[in-house]
């Protein structure tokens, strides 16, 4: 099945998150979404507002998977330099784009548009614009790489602005089962054995601390819905065994 | 300034995470630990639970960085294989380490200690036993790797346990000057100006979306007070020149 390899990174750009200043809200919207249409999310980097480490991380990651989508640096001030780094990443122009300046135009008079302004119109030579209905200041995708902004409500717009575009896969459904009652380390074994006869299955088992202690959480993951049926009964079967050996 | 030096990258271990099913809540608090210790934190890294992408990530962020810190994926299933993974990434042997167990029969009876909750108490070779007070399995430390759980509760008395053992900086300052009545296309030519002559202080520029329209926030941080200070009485100036041409 060539749509199960449909995959993506995340690539989050600057200085506040890796400080702790600003708490990221992105990755977990982002990877929640391409898991509903189907793209499979498998690595997410973090990196500071410095050339050499977004370059580096942007082309590590674009041949690796089919697509990176990256948040933040793209606005008007000094360290808002992702622009210049995917152009440089790609090894391209890039330029006050004519299209951005239409769109920025929307919102905003030409006496307006100074030149930190216009730094958010500079979009690398062979870029698609992705729309920002908010502040108008366009993301956009070049090749496999799709550069949003990093304040949520905006990189939320422009991803359903750019998810039409994108190729997806079949979707992952994915089943929770309960463990409440029972501790992990009880169930670790014949979870371990039930995980080893469904290799295409993703199985998880999860804890959570609260006040009233662990509750577990044992997740099945997959495209094949028999297959993920047969793996749930399973697993409900051999916790009702350990439920009623434990009565 | 050598304490300048002191960095770290934290790797995330989790399918949960990249699928959106759980929302991460230690990257943004590790994060601030480390700024407040003075540790600088340079990277973070998501990976699925998967053996070579773990050891990979891991001998990639070791060698780059003074600490690494994981969490995630040393519980009693099958899917946590972080431990075994360092261990590769070391080139040492693990097996099931006397002290683990100890602590872990200060909650469990010995006859509890089955196969699967073993695994809990398996420590590459060489590691310094870092405590659980809720759980009781440990988490560990090998050279410059930190390996925590991915429960934030545990997490985070994991790292209160391992913080009086790690070499830190100078704390970083920092100061956040509100810019709410001026966009930032406004100020952002005079704060780069401003930035381009504070070379050893990282000065950010935040918006932020919300019901009210767009608030902004520079940040200004570093380790010397009084330059620091300097840098925030200019940003203030050049903010209130603004201010007053608008007005």
């Amino acid at each position: 099945m060539p749509t199960e390899a449909v995959s993506a990174a995340i690539l989050v750009i600057g200085d506040e998150i890796l400080s702790g200043r600003t708490k990221d809200k992105n990755i977990g919207y982002i990877a929640e979404y391409l898991t509903g249409i189907g793209i499979n999310l498998r690595e997410v980097r973090v990196v500071p507002d410095v050339e050499v480490e977004i370059v580096d991380a942007v082309n590590a990651l674009r041949h690796r998977y089919t697509y990176v989508f990256t948040t933040g640096g793209i606005g008007p001030t000094h360290d808002d330099i992702t622009a210049d780094c995917i152009a440089k990443a790609f090894g391209v122009p890039i330029d006050v784009d004519p299209r951005a300046v239409e769109m920025m135009l929307q919102r905003m008079k030409r006496e307006d548009l100074n030149e930190a302004r216009l730094r958010m119109a500079r979009i690398p030579e062979g870029a698609d614009l992705v729309e920002n209905p908010i502040s108008r200041a366009p993301g956009f995708r070049i090749g496999n790489v799709v550069v949003m902004a990093g304040v949520p409500a905006i990189m939320q717009a422009m991803l359903d602005n750019v998810a039409p575009t994108l190729v997806g896969g079949t979707p992952v459904t994915s089943e929770t089962i309960k463990a409440d009652g029972l501790p992990e380390g009880l169930y670790a074994k014949p979870l371990g054995e039930i995980a080893a006869r469904y290799p295409a299955l993703s199985i998880g088992s999860y804890p959570s601390y609260g006040p009233s202690g662990f509750t577990n959480q044992i997740v099945v993951r997959g495209r094949d819905l028999d297959v993920l049926a047969a793996a749930v009964a399973e697993i409900r079967a051999a916790l009702a065994l350990l439920e009623s050996a434990k009565a």
